[in-house]
């Protein structure tokens, strides 16, 4: 127990210590050699074709078409059904990516460097808000923007970042917690920001003052612009806390829109799964609850280093827009989280709490000890493809994956 | 009685319908025609050279310097006392100024419109932190950096301005009060907010990339950059509601740095003053209240509108960084606040307090009935000139300004 607790203590060190710093934008096959044509990358743990929702297919036959690698989306679901791509999960391979996660060769990836240990995690660009490829969009204006971040905006980026020492993003995180985000489900001061550092840097590398003024818009037009980044964050945070000895703290959370999956310190690499909860929240005019598709993304990085969900009480605007009571109670969230987790963030805290730290570091003993199910703030997909989100809302990580990942820990450190 | 609450109803519901919009940076002698060599605008009610304090007479020095109306500081300061110069408060003439609030024949200021009524008003640009003139700085970098602002900054941020349709403030600051602003010593949320507006704009407009990543910086450098846009906001919302027969609602409270004045709107442009109230509060490392000089500025005009000390709850930041108490006390000043003002804003709204509007409209009888001072958020400056800010705190608005404010609207309705 004492070793356990040790471990424990080891892993939220390693998550308090790290030093996430935003450094480059370049293209995927740069930043994961590995990546091939016809291989896609996908949100959530491992998944085949057939057992795909509705957005993740239609995501992956929207990324096919751009990549072309098809030459219509019908072209490209008979070729996914044949066999012809090669599915992964981002996480095997440094990366996350929002809602359904799609990372392929020629896209552009955000690079966070965790300076403290030496550790980068990629992430692609948050593509704004309505018909996005994340919740399944994937129709020609889905495709016509996602060629712009490839060849205009992220590199444009990029250049503006390698002229500088990249963005810290510890600090940027903490004056975020202060102006109202909880990084997950509102990033409308991170993202303001982040363009004040950024700005000059694009001003100063520039040389078409209309490509510049068009990025600057496309930044300033986003309030969720600084998801994606957070995303990267947290996978550059939490990666080095894996494989500790006998330490019980999840280092991943993540859904492919069917399934949850977590991993543990303790237990390596190794993914506990079950099926995904639907979200409970509120939709956008026009939908209903038939409409949604279950829980999805690799968004749930950012609850795992203790924001989102855990630092709701940053965030009262936050708890009306996920329909999870009065603005008030945002609070008790955070406090709730609290009873799960293995330390306070002292770096990262709420002025209306009185600088409480955010809960960090969740025990998968204290998750079954409680019953208290890790709180997730996210958005919700339609579950047809091709349509995009609907809403938005509260879902709680299955409580079967911590039962399943406390068995493997168990058997892991000798006890049957 | 009833005539009274009727001619509040009309002062409260023109300040809630005010469209403040930031149109244009236009230098001072087009904004204000009347403005001369020798003349200087001042923040606060009347006062002449030998009444005025420390910083003020230092920022008279400074600006005279500046003008090229003396060739030193103590040329202007002999000037001054030999009487060469014609003082008058900023707000005799549709402008304001935070701190000793200079304005000047060649300053460029900001225009915001009120666009329900149509009447503008004015403010020169936020100089930044540290060693300021609006702090009673008059040194070559303070000097240097206000010619930076004339020659270079204002245009550009002018002819940005001018190439659409303006910048709404009032959504904006709704926005920002939802960020953990409020506006009068914390700016941090709305000045990103602007440059988000702004940046494409600046962008397309500018022709040399090394000075548009310089104003870029600028504003994304300066935490309190929107405080001066608030202000002149603050002035163009009021302004309209001045003059109506029978209101006891506050148009005006501003300060020299020797006196307090407050305007009622029944009693017209008259100033009630009282001499002004020493902030409590923090000094910065190296001060203490012996250096400090008593509040001073125009800046009150945020309070006016029910922002600043009003709107603490929206901010518990601030109440620790001007020394008011816990963070968790903040929503304690707001609703203090709301006893001594006649409604609530609907769309400048505290999401922490379940969405309670901003307290709006200051009525001089309820300040009395209940002797509760309105609250203000406020800097400090040195009481020497050339020194600048020394710290930050509440003050308190005299009740004497208000007693003599009633004994006047008392004679103006017929009341001995």
């Amino acid at each position: 127990m004492e070793l356990i607790e040790q471990a424990n203590q080891d892993a939220l060190c390693r998550l308090l210590s790290a030093d996430p710093v935003l450094i480059d934008v370049i293209p995927a096959s740069e930043a994961i050699p590995a990546l091939k044509n016809h291989m896609i990358l996908h949100s959530g743990p491992p998944i085949e074709w057939a057992d795909m929702c509705g957005p993740m297919q239609g995501a992956i036959a929207g990324i096919a078409k751009f990549e072309g690698w098809a030459t219509s989306l019908e072209d490209a679901v008979q070729k996914a059904v044949a066999g012809a791509f090669e599915f992964h999960p981002n996480h095997h391979f440094d990366a996350v990516g929002p809602m359904t996660g799609m990372t392929t060769i020629s896209q552009p990836l955000m690079v966070v460097e965790n300076r403290k240990f030496g550790n980068r995690a990629y992430c692609a660009l948050n593509e704004g808000l309505g018909k996005v490829m994340r919740f399944g969009g994937n129709d020609d204006e889905v495709l016509a923007r996602l060629a712009w971040l490839r060849d205009d905006f992220g590199p444009a980026f990029g250049k503006a970042l390698r002229s500088g020492d990249g963005i810290p993003l510890k600090h940027l995180v903490a004056r975020g917690l202060t102006m109202g985000d909880e990084m997950h489900q509102r990033n409308v001061a991170c993202s303001g920001l982040i363009l004040r550092e950024l700005a000059p840097a694009l001003a100063r590398t520039s040389t078409d003052n209309e490509a510049l003024a068009k990025a600057l818009a496309f930044i300033g037009g986003n309030d969720q612009f600084f998801l994606n980044v957070a995303m990267a964050m947290g996978k550059s945070i939490m990666d080095p806390v894996r494989n500790i000895e006998g330490s019980t703290i999840v280092t991943a959370m993540s859904r492919n829109g069917t399934d949850f999956g977590i991993r543990v310190s303790g237990t390596g690499d190794q993914w506990f799964t079950a099926p995904v909860e639907m979200p409970e929240g509120f939709y956008f005019p026009g939908f209903t609850e038939a409409d949604a598709n279950p829980d999805m993304g690799d968004s749930t990085i950012i609850e795992t280093i203790g924001l989102g969900g855990f630092a709701m009480g940053a965030a009262p605007a936050v708890a009306g827009f996920v329909g999870a009571g009065a603005a008030s109670d945002a609070s008790s969230f955070t406090r709730t989280m609290s009873e799960i987790t293995t330390g306070e963030n002292p770096e990262w805290t709420i002025p209306g709490m009185d600088y409480l730290g955010v809960p960090t570091g969740i025990d998968i003993r204290m998750v079954l000890e409680t019953g208290l199910a890790p709180t997730i703030n996210t958005g919700i997909a339609h579950k047809e493809p091709g349509i995009g989100q609907v809403g938005a809302g509260v879902v709680r990580a299955p409580i079967k994956c911590f039962e399943q990942a406390l068995v493997a820990f168990a058997e892991s450190v000798g006890v049957k």
